[in-house]
């Protein structure tokens, strides 16, 4: 039987950090790369700035507000680090019924709306390698 | 004056793993993406296996022999997880050189071959916002 869904490139790399100017400044004035400004994403508990390096983004997390889902990530990992992994797929509840189906735990019944508008899940870093792995549907 | 020197794409994202059957298996059988075979790599003290992911790919890395640089990585992440990220530069001399010069600590004096047959230099985790961070020349 055709898969109903296929796995895509990967959209971004995030990289939880506890000061994003600086972040930011170390890959366009350090590494020359091309940056966004700083966007506060209120739903998500997030500011983001996006680093263009080809394909695959670079995406900066800082934490906003009191309950951001990087903040115990950064308590752990004081100077920040690699957060998780994006994957892009075609058919996002395909791949959901699937993944699920195959014993890998999802982070959420129904997939969310992400920072880029896009329906997304996360799945279990337990299930995943160690690795936290977000799946956009674009 | 003119940067000697340009940033390119993310060349990979590599993932230490304990067990890289499981891990090459998770991306191929559950996820349905492309990973090549087992690669050991003597003189970089790791296996890869590498997972096709669009123009950048995720390197699975697993520790060969007893010196694996890895190690201690594994020892602190049982379950593994991000372990570096790769960035492409045209020229790694003038980067290095570059580099340096605004105050990045380079993890070696000189670039190394690395396990693509090219030229890379590691920069300090701690002058790349907590990530350990590999440039390689393409």
């Amino acid at each position: 039987m055709a898969a109903k869904w296929n796995i895509g490139k990967i959209n971004h790399v995030a990289i939880a950090t506890p000061n994003i100017e600086k972040a930011a400044s170390m890959f366009k004035d350090v590494l020359g790369a091309k940056v966004s400004e700083k966007h506060p994403q209120p739903d998500h508990g997030v500011y983001t700035v996006f680093v263009e390096l080809g394909e695959t983004k670079i995406e900066l997390l800082n934490p906003l507000g009191d309950k951001s889902p990087i903040q115990n990530f950064l308590d752990k990992n004081k100077s920040g680090g690699m957060h998780h992994i994006c994957i892009e797929v075609d058919n996002i509840n395909e791949a959901m019924k699937d993944l699920k189906a195959k014993g890998v735990r999802l982070l959420s019944e129904d997939a969310k709306i992400g920072a880029h508008g896009k329906p997304v899940v996360f799945l279990h870093p337990k299930d995943c390698n160690g690795v936290l792995v977000e799946l956009e549907q674009v």
